[in-house]
């Protein structure tokens, strides 16, 4: 495939991450001296913000219609931030029109609806870079992690013990919004919080999950102000890991204190490795043969996306998760080479929010 | 009940625990300006160290025998330090005998042994005061963390996530012991690990807790060094709170670079708690109407048993528990008042070990 | 004065600051709906990274004279971002051109030339604001920390403990370099940290430093590879607090294990604060009535800059600082209202640090 | 000198020291297998309750004068825990009358009473032991990082940084005490918390410290209902160590929220030390050629005066400081070894205190 002079982006979804990834895109060509010119071709959305929107971020034209982004033969990538319900049928049109294309996670509301756009991405073309937006990834911290994983670090698994707390929905003050609607979301913390630890899990640790999951899911109220709640609060599961070893995952909406609270911790035989997200800087790490748990943050960290004029790493927002991803993203285009999560890897994420799911038992 | 003029106890064992409690019964006469007199009369055990123990914590008597403990009429506490297999027979040999009972935890081998231990505590004279050693209860901060919960700082239950990490069983360095056969312990890190969790659990919460559980147990080594390895290095479990919310348990003894991690967090309607053995004077505290995470210590913590002769509470050991619940018992003794944990204290806590281990599922 | 339709801004300099206020000029325009247009009209540099600079944040111009900055009618700010000893003579010629200044901390290198710049600024046209780059002020959690104090939460001041910590220089492996030359820096870390420390002790609590001061000053290296140093390599300080209780002040940048630790804890008769850099989004406080330090984090802080599409509060970098001064300047400006830190708060800085310097004892 | 079957202590006070060194004395014969009999002969106190006392630990007599301490033939160690303007004059009886002594800190008032003193310990006859309280030498964590020190982890010094903040004194409600007193304390903090800390400088580090001193000492409030208050409510100094670096010493009682925190961190050339009494069983260290801190704890941490019997090491309290300084003085006493802190020690650190104060600047 010839390398494209100008690689042309259209965000589809003007909701809180429609504007992340604007201004990431934003960013980018701010940022970084890119192998190639990003244009910010369109802005598809509904929403009456767009034309604000366009004059912040320099959208060069607005649509109200997803299909322009997939229609136009100028546009290379299309990036979907649409509520999680219309992510099948407008990925699979974008596959179908040859365009790249960067989803949000979780990316379908259903493992088959998952493995089908998997499959059909992986018949693509092969010059078809499709991505799904699990940023998380993409902190310093977790990269680090993975590549002490791959070093060895930890040896063989033990335990996996990944959590995400947040307590935006503790009371009915939290009126009913589309993440506690089936319909639209599939699960709830199972999805919406559940899929970043299963996604994390996998990534950082490179563990594939067994047979059989148990846990928990548990909805406290059944309706918020008239409207019925239909997905999950809070869940907690056990999966064993093949080739030894439990994982356990936890996620909340409803947990006192915790506003934002991701957590993963891995147990080897040679050691351990603890990233908290109030602390997004620093990674905690312990072998076996030596004394005490070590605090790295900042530049003890591996970073491959920063840039000197990026501040201070010690102090160095998650915001840049997203333009990171965004980054990768276009080298990949560019380069012709593989970057990820997949929707191979969102597939097998989703199969395991299932059997969490199918596995799971609600207390009476 | 007449008021004894002087009790006598008795210390069955010289292992870890004999020795701490033998340590504690001769503190508290030193610490304390008792009621009445405490008499270290007897320590019964085969091991050759009782000589030694006699001279350093000044047993009156000493003797091979634990029989002698319960015969001799003058004994007035059994304090049962024994390998988890022999506490049914003896406890049970020391009620008849119209003796009150401390007995290390966990309580038995079986819930029923536990439970049929409870019915005959419960139906002997009124007078006999029959305990279990969950030492924990009396670090000062699960204290002050049970008065809050009373006090209603939490609200209703959401969370409960309870776990204990050990790492000193990691590797085969670690020969077996009588921990990892199932015949003289019954569960492994199940009951002696989650056993405290499960007690301190109820104990700050007063949750029970309902049907169904689910989980995972573990054993990563078949055998050490040719002995047959029959009990699970690591527990995993979801269980339901009757009234509502989930309890998360998890111990391991093989967590690398926890040596002994016990940790406790509460989230509930109206705030959370957390207590973390690693900072055992420590409380952390959060409303759900304010700001921020508290941090209590040292004198933030409320202390029933604490005198100023001490030393700084900032900085204060929890080997002083195993003193405190000695003083809870003398004094539930002499006044004739309830103390805790019971015996069906203990009985409910391997009621809930059993559903766990039941429920649950070894990992192919 | 009328307000302008468009301000035009002109950095300075292209060194780190440079490159940072850069960034900061172009983001604003993307992540604000600014009350007016801003431009990024010129860039002078005499460093050949001009070209590439002006590609990625769009500057209109570039040149390699300052004084084209200060020539120009068009443009209405000069951002002075070159080295210490230029500060003086650049602002002035801006000043007296009428533009807006923005200059880098430390304003200059002796208190005299501090004065005579805020003098100047002082008696301009009423209309140019004149603000130095202490962009530390602009954490939420030191606005919030003002807030705090303001509202009386800490009372009367006891301790004011203040230190910035860096290990860059440890060794003989980091050449000499400008902040080490005393002619074109002044001081050492006296000026380069503690200009920062003396910043934030006089805007958080508006304490004002009274006399003697006395401290130590130190330079562990005589020479680096055969160039004389001729600042301070550390240097620590008491300073009395007019209306009663002490300051210190301590600054290092051969602190082995300290990246880039600035601390500030103010003690007071109700209550103390806490701020520490290593954890930027968190703030520590504590009242004389109640139990316990309290952590606030994300959004349990104030932040008047902050928009929603920032990302998390709790995982917010404080590359934003720069960005947030840079809003502040144009609403000064645009809205004829005062913002700080003012040229005359940078001369009360300079005094504080040479009256420490003249009070500095170097030790044999 | 002959070694003594048996070893006979006096205690002479029963203020907070009294009883924390009887109870100490007690715990001694009951946690360790002693190479020589240890007997509790005498407490000598003004105060009624010495015969409580005298039941609680043991005490074979009781007397309520000093002065029988100092004639009995048969009592080899004088332990003197009476208020510092006592120490010389009794001190000074007992190594006259050929006993060993351990004398709470700060030794004495003054330099010179402690100088005379330790010409008075150097010159007795060389089997009398003379020995000062600082017992936080004896926390393990203090003595993991002496021994980090001397196998050359920090390299040379640059940094020490010492403080000691307490808040019981913050406001009026607080009456007047003897610290307060400058007759009888000879100084409030300084002496009280700042030998301490000068203490624990130099034995973790051996440094000495050189001239000239500088600082502030501040007394916050004049009287305390009527009585003049005329010690040092606050001091902070910044000290040269000889060979290189600087030392600071702060301790304050007025600091909000600060209960008993001392904190002492030493910088090197190849790496640093952190030790902070909030976390008393552990240190954090970090290499210079290291990424990150790492933390040590429990039986991380040498400790070379524990026995398996006291209960966990990660959870240990420095309440034992008392029971393992006597621990030392027996062992020296009946070796003929050395031990520390000398009087030559504490005439050392109060010649550093009167530095301090000599130089210290009070504010107007």
């Amino acid at each position: 495939m010839a390398k494209p002079r100008r690689i042309n982006v259209a965000v589809v979804g003007s909701g809180v991450m429609g504007v992340a990834h604007s201004r990431a895109w934003r960013l980018l060509t701010v940022d970084y001296d890119l192998p190639v010119d990003v244009g910010l071709a369109l802005l598809a959305c509904r929403n009456e913000r767009r034309t604000s929107l366009q004059r912040r971020y320099g959208w060069t034209d607005v649509t109200d219609s997803w299909t322009t982004a997939v229609e136009r033969d100028d546009i290379d990538i299309v990036d979907i931030c649409l509520p999680g319900d219309m992510h099948r049928h407008v990925a699979e049109a974008a596959l179908h029109a040859g365009k790249h294309v960067l989803c949000e996670k979780p990316l379908t509301t259903s493992a088959d609806d998952a493995s089908a756009l998997a499959a059909l991405a992986n018949h693509a073309d092969s010059g078809t870079v499709a991505m799904v937006g699990y940023n998380y990834r993409r902190i310093p911290a977790i990269h680090h992690a993975r590549r002490l994983v791959h070093d060895g670090h930890v040896g063989d698994l033990r335990h996996l013990r990944c959590s995400f707390l947040q307590d935006w929905a503790i009371d009915l003050a939290s009126a009913a919004n589309w993440r506690m609607d089936h319909t639209r979301a599939g699960f709830g913390v199972l999805g919406d919080l559940g899929s970043h630890l299963v996604d994390l899990a996998r990534h950082v640790t490179g563990a594939t999950f067994g047979d059989p999951h148990s846990g928990i899911m548990t909805t406290f109220f059944a309706d918020r102000d008239g409207t019925p709640i239909t997905t999950d609060d809070a869940f907690v599961a056990a999966v064993p890991i093949v080739d030894g070893g439990v994982a356990t995952f936890e996620a909340s909406r409803v947990a006192a204190g915790h506003r934002n609270h991701l957590r993963l911790e891995i147990n080897g035989t040679d050691g351990s490795i603890l990233f908290d997200l109030t602390e997004p800087h620093a990674l905690r790490t312990v072998r076996r043969g030596e004394s005490g748990w070590r605090l790295l943050s900042g530049t003890d960290l591996h970073d491959p996306w920063r840039k000197n004029w990026m501040g201070n790493p010690a102090t160095f927002g998650t915001e840049f998760t997203y333009e990171y991803q965004a980054l990768d993203l276009i080298e990949s285009i560019h380069n012709a080479t593989p970057t990820a999560p997949t929707f191979a890897d969102a597939a097998a994420v989703h199969q395991t929010l299932e059997s969490i799911a199918a596995s799971a038992q609600t207390p009476a």
